[in-house]
């Protein structure tokens, strides 16, 4: 039995992990739960799973659940109640569904204590690749990717010597707004942003599929993730999401994850890995969908695949720059302050603006965090 | 160093399969060769490769083989010389590339010798699935497939757990005359038959890829290979052979194996697992290729590929009288000596004919096989 605790259990991915994990009640054990502001849902996931360890976003919010809840629960709150949970809760197993760069610490935390970890946050590897990855290989823990796209790699390269691999195809959907061209992305709208043609995500990773920043983000991830230099991994269009990402090898073979868009399926293999179980998802059916496209990347419709390339290149502190920047750009767009187009530009100025700091530690990278959310802030 | 005997070392999988182990000379030592009529192409072969033992269709060409050899290579004919050549030339890894029913005692001889197979003729497991597999557990000796369909199957099987396989998708190009229908199958040539739009292969092959007889091969091949009941062995229609076959798994997932049509790929593939080695194939243009179809099995178009499962689903000696009723009547096709449609009729007419013998011995295969043939030849 697998003692979990999940970081973002509020969200869609820490929702759907608790789905997941309900369903294999022999196989899992919640032992804690943390989440930021939603605390009547916490409470809910609180008393279904059972956990010892909860944090929530405040002091208030944690009082509030203190009183609902047994007295041997522990209830925590902020970062230090998330950092605590990831490494002290007795978890082996941390989900970490936090969005944006407050994932790292509790990443970290969780790796020093030894729990593998299902990453779906994606900062920890963008920002922090070289820590993370570098502290895993020490400790001696797996880091399971969530993300499909990454699961579809990992489980092409089951059973695979990553010697023989020669690219990762990672595949992109173009988002909510792939139909139109750049001059029709001026007067878009939040809510037109909102609406993914596949996946039923949070608001921030649907923006990000719409301006491809997920998708740089990604790619960055994967360099950690599975340790390849970024000309050995494209991405390519493909609108229809069923096939979720393909590996080519040496001997000219490519190896393809398909599946209808549903994270559950990737979240679960993540938990069960190595091995599959039932899944609530629908199966696919090919012969329904019967075609599925294919196309190149388009730089200069998308340039923040661009930016996120040439920062992964430069390597240091640039992706922590690149994903720091757009989590501003994208919160101020999604407040209205500022257009759609205005997302790419804030990136590209923040990063200009920048002096890259080669391998960075932990300090260097948060400091650059702050340093990139304040420029993006004022940015016009 | 694996020592490796190629039995139809002068046909489309033997030049093929040579090809790949000339690239790999440190790898693979080539104690046996043999083939049917083309005396000639073998005297090359031997040349190049040195084996030791070498076998050829007939006395009078293994007396000129003989007399152009040196002195230490044994040189043997007929049957009796393909059976030596399996069980007796040393061989750790037998790759048996002979098309039709001519493969079965010398794929059983090899077995019993305790060499690996490296298996393209689907007849051995299709008229004695359950002898081969059964010889070969008992020696412990691994049947890996050469055809592309099975090794797509075998590589999404890698590192997976065969309990967690929900069912196999066989990807079927439709043949040379998958845009013509009934109607129009009436008065197609055999040079019309011979141009099959994707794959490069042998004369037999290339009918049985219009007729689907090929895919009814393959899907009783796959059900004793990968031992699973015809009921999750299913057949898709996708004209461009670039997917070659997908396996579903029980959490939705679906893996598939994707490549350009080259044989290369699968035989190097079932000489070098479980490792990949580069490969002279073009890689995939996945972005070139633009757009993959998939569309469901037609029965009543391809009439061939119901008997297929029907034979199968009887077992016994149902499929022996399938393939080899098919043979003889491909073999007239050939001849110009009946129609391409007759060759479906005359399958159906020998089958509803037969008494099917269950758990048939090698004898009662032989005896059913021979009788079939005598059948498909005599009809009208």
């Amino acid at each position: 039995m697998k003692k979990i605790a999940v970081l973002g259990s509020t969200g869609s991915i820490g929702t759907q992990t608790l789905d997941v994990i309900s369903r294999y009640p022999e196989d899992f054990e919640v032992v804690g739960l943390a989440a930021g502001n939603n605390a009547a849902l916490l409470l809910e996931q609180a008393r279904q799973f059972k956990p010892k360890w909860v944090s929530v976003g405040n002091e208030a919010l944690a009082d509030r659940l203190r009183s609902e809840l047994p007295t041997d629960v522990k209830v925590l709150h902020g970062e230090e109640g998330l950092i605590e949970i990831a490494g002290g809760s007795g978890a082996d197993y941390v989900v970490c569904a936090l969005v944006g760069s407050l994932g790292l610490k509790s990443t970290l935390a969780a790796i020093e204590a030894g729990a593998d970890i299902g990453l779906a946050n994606k900062e920890s590897l963008v920002t922090a690749g070289h820590l993370v990855t570098e502290k895993a290989r020490q400790r001696g823990v797996s880091i399971l990717p969530v993300d499909s796209e990454h699961s579809a790699i990992f489980q092409c390269l089951n059973g695979e010597n990553m010697k023989t691999v020669k690219r990762l195809m990672i595949t992109a959907s173009g988002g909510s707004f792939r139909h139109l061209d750049r001059a029709q992305l001026l007067d878009v709208t939040v809510e037109d942003a909102l609406k993914h043609p596949n996946w039923s995500m949070g608001a921030k990773i649907t923006i990000d599929s719409a301006t491809m920043v997920n998708k740089g983000l990604e790619v960055i991830e994967a360099h950690w993730l599975f340790g390849l230099a970024y000309d050995r991994i494209d991405v390519v269009l493909h609108p229809e999401s069923i096939v979720h990402s393909m590996v080519e090898f040496v001997d000219t073979s490519v190896m393809a994850q398909l599946g209808n868009p549903d994270m559950r399926v990737p979240i679960q293999y993540a938990l069960t890995y190595p091995e599959r179980k039932a899944s609530p998802a629908s199966p696919l059916d090919l012969l329904k969908q019967g075609t599925l496209h294919f196309s190149p990347m388009d730089f200069d419709r998308y340039p923040c695949i661009r930016l996120a390339y040439e920062a992964g290149r430069a390597g240091g502190t640039s992706p922590t720059v690149f994903s720091a920047a757009n989590e501003i750009a994208v919160a101020r767009f999604l407040q209205g302050e500022i257009s759609f187009l205005a997302i790419e530009a804030i990136i590209e100025k923040v990063l200009s603006r920048h002096t890259v700091v080669a391998a960075p530690s932990l300090e260097a990278i948060l400091e650059t965090d702050a340093w990139a959310r304040l420029e993006a802030s004022a940015m016009q």
